[in-house]
């Protein structure tokens, strides 16, 4: 079953559109976590962040479509981390969860290849159901992972509008009207015209932030075929009425990512008194229901 | 002392311009080293390209002045793919070569110092000199890999004008006769200009394509103080007239990187009879002093 049906099956059967990003960060964790790691060795981290993630996917599982790993915090720790990043994405993919790994790769060519079978391939060492993929390098850069996505049911979400202040520098460029964020939307409409499933939707999912809901609005109509990521929830400032725009009329076709403030929700003032630290398992479970709660868009 | 004044003494010292790039794949390794590889496991197909990439380094160290990992092809392998990276790094710094990770990483805010601190850190378990960066995501993305850059003396290569044929799509495109790559260009000077060695060069280089010549040259004339790595020379059909005008008026100032025509040198027709399979270095050899003597720019 293609990754954009798969999807859509999660996103009914949770009747969730929330993104559990999974970022661990050393200083972030819960004390009982920190306290376990006694000589700050790569490898002790790495398994406290195995487990942190782990945990949370366990507290996520039944009400949540979809987990996105941050490729970049288990880089930080070396080989250990690569290491703890596999466990954490096949703990996901045994608990029903889809997998969005974050690693904005790209790349020319037959290495762009290496990418997209490294992450999303049959023998991928990985095995995320999908990939998020950086556009700077152009058409002949995507589609070799979009050739991956066809062999394998799998799916990219390429970077179109990002939430950061900084984004606009490129992004926002206009030529004849056209910016270079709407220019990568008309990409990927034309990558997924072939390849749409029974629902209407296409491998090539796109990233635009909540941060920009016009933009949002903007690109929901110029992609109508493409699954939407939508960082910038919660703790960068995006609102539950700024991310409605970026679905479609049966509220399908986007999900909400949310990190920090779900899995570190005990440390959110909201949370802390309620929770603490102790409770943290309980403090993401209310976090991520509060926001299935603002975000209750499926009709 | 800085990453640019590092890799200038580098440059000087060897008389070379050229960086070689590591890129193993599977098929194309020595007859050798693919035999040694019983089981098609991830960890045999490590230990061959760790060897591969060591007896590279140890043929060339004393006649270039850096080299180039290509990360998607370690990553390719898994976690104990991610070992061997570290394992080559290590070897060519030991053997005083610099090193440019290729791994186009960016992300924003705090996950672009995650894979700063990753790569370049100085707890960084690659511990690289230098790393490869996408400029999509803005100026936001880029400052955080440059404050790392500060406080290690290390270097970027920003992604400025790519060399495969689907580069121009977003790098092209014009605002008021500015080009997306002159504007990354422009940024990349802005954030040199605080941060000039004696030799008039900072920590943030650009990639630009030997492919296009005619651009090369305007983004020299328009980036006097970044390094370039010129990729696309050989295989990929770049000249050595072509990858001239990337230089200063001394001969510095770029790097020009050539993968499989240097690593997989003995199946190149003009080596493969003189060679063969089994005198793999001394291809790799010839083709390096061949391509040394091909771009013998330094005045």
């Amino acid at each position: 079953m293609s990754f954009a049906t798969r999807l859509a099956e999660a996103v009914r059967r949770t009747r969730s559109v929330t993104c559990v990003g999974l970022d661990p960060r050393k200083g972030s964790l819960p004390l009982s976590l920190r306290e376990a790691v006694a000589n700050d060795r790569p490898e002790e981290w790495a398994a406290a962040y195995t487990q942190f993630c782990c945990e949370i996917i366990d507290v996520v599982a039944d009400i949540v479509p979809c987990v996105k790993p941050q490729a970049a915090f288990f880089e930080q720790l070396g080989p250990a981390g690569m290491i703890s990043l596999g466990e954490v994405v096949a703990h996901a993919r045994r608990n029903n969860l889809l997998v969005i790994l974050d690693g904005k790769r790209n790349d020319i060519g037959s290495t762009a290849t290496a990418y997209a079978d490294a992450y999303l391939g049959a023998d991928s060492p990985w095995g995320s159901d999908s990939l998020t993929v950086s556009p700077y390098l152009g058409r002949d850069s995507i589609e070799p992972f979009v050739e991956v996505c066809d062999a394998r049911q799998a799916g990219i979400f390429v970077l179109v509008k990002t939430s950061n202040p900084g984004g606009g520098l490129l992004q926002n460029r206009e030529t004849d009207g056209q910016t270079v964020y709407a220019r990568v939307a008309e990409l990927l409409k034309e990558l997924n015209s072939t390849r749409l499933d029974p629902g209407g939707y296409g491998p090539v999912g796109a990233v635009v932030g909540a941060t920009y809901p016009q933009e949002l609005a903007a690109m929901r109509a110029a992609m109508p075929s493409s699954w939407i990521l939508i960082p910038g929830f919660g703790a960068q400032g995006g609102a539950a009425e700024d991310v409605k725009v970026g679905f479609d009329s049966d509220g399908m076709g986007a999900v909400v990512n949310s990190s920090r403030h779900i899995i570190f929700a005990h440390s959110r003032a909201e949370y802390a008194d309620k929770f603490g630290d102790a409770r943290w398992h309980d403090a993401v479970r209310a976090a991520t229901e509060q926001m299935n709660q603002q975000l209750n868009v499926l009709k």
